[in-house]
């Protein structure tokens, strides 16, 4: 397989908009393709993410007419993903694993949500057919109520009094609130502290409002392209290492919600192919959708060993300036999570935390970088490992 | 790359199903595994197909739960693909291009759809969605309204009167009836005359009832695999030879809806790899949702001159027997549209009419086979071409 750099990245504010998914997707994936010095006759596929087009828009077959609008080639065929949550970090993972292959050496991918269309009561409801239709919804779940009862499980599993992984779990969301306050394209800007979050609306025991990431409008888009030839284009390609990509099945055959299986055998699979040990990570970002998720992922992502990683916000190690910085967008808690364009907007992140272009959050000497985005309820996982260097 | 074959193939019937979209994926899945000669713990990724779930079932994210369904391995991860009608064989030309590539050995593809839970009217609605959302739904229009202008323009084109027009749209009815009325899993098995169709209900004028394909539930499923691998389980594998995909935005962008742009881009892209011309075509199934749709179809793959295509069904030169046999398996028309599931199927009937396994319906001597399958109103279009040998 030839070496596979993201050449260009691009995304919208995350937040609250007016635009179509299609115009939104368009923004973000002209502005990835400028990055990479090229134009979008250059591209050769687009691997297309979105979730929810049909209930948002009344809009299915999204990927030809994003194609259309963005001035692709006939020639470049737009394939449309969905995998909830992780819908755009499994169609990059699938365009990466083209251009490694020779198949395209130039290829646009990424996704799109407009979320905020709904409410989010309504966009709960909606969203939560990613749950199992037969065995899982009909009992009236949820997701909040899916990692409600994953935040009392650690605690029962774990002997920790579920009032003490709290205020961890509100740390959480204190530290990514820190983060997006430095991050001008984060859905909140603003910093929150732990009584905040403690004092907040019950959604569903534990979670209370702040533990809860927002539902967002938002693109995010890069382009994948053939390490020779992103060499010729552009300063700073930025490589993928390691990709994994795994499924766990509906709730009853998960045998702990605590322990997400399908995570711990695609970051396996993306730590082997890098060649790296989870301590080799200087920066990750990870699927943070309550704040009991970013407990879950990293103890499942080898930063901590299963029950120990609860307190690792508490303690400032995830924190900018920490050992393992995660989410330092501010994740999906406070960037936002338009859901088919997270897995992209998490990658656009990296790559500029990797280049040394994030900013006031930047994690100073990054060198190498983890994406981590679940989709539905554990079903699905995608990572990948990226690189500054080859 | 490294050749790559259909080992096996499976399919549900196609009609009115009483089972959900994941039992009928898993059971045409678990088919295409047995015709394997393999288990489903060597499946190494799933590529599923499936459009309109969230409306039929409120199921989205559906690739995992299919995947457990069927026993997949967690480290085989489960991708859905949506790309309206041309859903299914997206999915298995992606797969087909990782296994050729050398990323996997063995993979499970295809769809399923359980379109007939909503009323014919509700389905063409929803279906609709694949439609552009901001340009053309709000003019009202439907599939049926697409092919309908697609048939005017097509006569205004080549001087023919309407009326001759439909009296061949009729006779390509009749020829796929004649067909689906020799397979035993078709929606309609039933043969039908002129009159019957030019005496049907009118649907979107010049398209009266049996011009139209009927929305069906169903599944498919193949399993692709490295060719070295699949010599040693099967005794007939059949070769992918050829493939290409395209995408023509919304109609705003189509210069001549007579002329199916992407198609022709697809399947020039087809022809090459594989290294023949359309003369050498034994076998085809394509896309004939609507009658006329089939004329447009002969003829932007090549088997007809533009203009000169729309009386081979009334001359019996794709009928069986003919020099070009056109879905023999009833296409879209008689053996149903359940449209995540189409193209898999479409590539179940060329694998067995490769294998000399066809039944009634058998091309005698079919070697070279062609699948083609348009999404949406001309935006997505995907070409398979497979031969009995490498």
């Amino acid at each position: 397989m030839r070496k596979v750099v993201i050449a260009g990245v691009g995304m919208t504010p995350f937040g609250i908009s007016e635009k179509t998914n299609i115009e939104m997707f368009s923004e973000a994936a002209l502005t990835a393709i400028a990055d990479s010095n090229i134009e979008p006759a250059d591209i050769q596929a687009l691997f297309f993410g979105n979730c929810l087009g049909g209930f948002e828009e009344g809009q299915l077959h999204m990927a030809p007419f994003a194609h259309s609008a963005i001035g692709l080639p006939i020639s470049a065929p737009a394939t449309r993903f969905e995998s909830a949550c992780a819908t755009a970090t499994v169609a990059i993972r699938h365009a990466a694993l083209l251009v490694g292959a020779g198949v395209y050496d130039m290829v646009l991918a990424g996704g799109t949500e407009r979320a905020t269309v709904m409410s989010t009561p309504l966009a709960t409801r909606t969203f939560a057919m990613a749950s199992h239709a037969l065995y899982e919804s009909p009992t009236g779940i949820t997701f909040p109520g899916v990692f409600a009862m994953a935040a009392y499980l650690y605690a029962a599993n774990y002997h920790i009094h579920i009032k003490e992984l709290k205020l961890h779990m509100a740390e959480i969301a204190v530290k990514n609130h820190y983060h997006g306050a430095k991050n001008p394209k984060a859905h909140f800007q603003k910093e929150i502290d732990t009584d905040k979050v403690l004092n907040g609306m019950m959604v569903a025991d534990p979670l209370q409002l702040l533990d809860c990431c927002p539902f967002s409008d938002g693109a995010a888009a890069v382009v994948i392209m053939d390490a020779l030839k992103a060499k010729e284009l552009v300063k700073k390609p930025i490589y993928i290492a390691g990709m994994g990509q795994a499924s766990a099945g509906p709730l009853y055959v998960q045998k702990n919600l605590t322990r997400v299986r399908a995570r711990e055998v695609a970051s396996q699979a993306a730590y082997s192919q890098a060649n790296i040990s989870p301590k080799e990570i200087d920066v990750c970002e990870l699927h943070d959708c309550f704040t009991i998720a970013e407990i879950l992922a990293v103890e499942s992502l080898g930063f901590y060993e299963f029950g120990k990683g609860y307190d690792a916000a508490t303690k400032g190690e995830t924190r900018l300036g920490g050992k393992v910085v995660v989410n330092p967008s501010g994740g999906l808690k406070a960037k936002g999570h338009p859901i088919g364009a997270t897995g992209a907007a998490q990658v656009t992140e990296i790559v500029e935390q990797l280049r040394g272009e994030a900013g006031d959050r930047q994690v100073k000497g990054a060198k190498i970088g983890l994406v981590d985005t679940l989709g539905g309820d554990l079903g699905t996982v995608c990572n990948l490992i990226l690189r500054s260097e080859s």
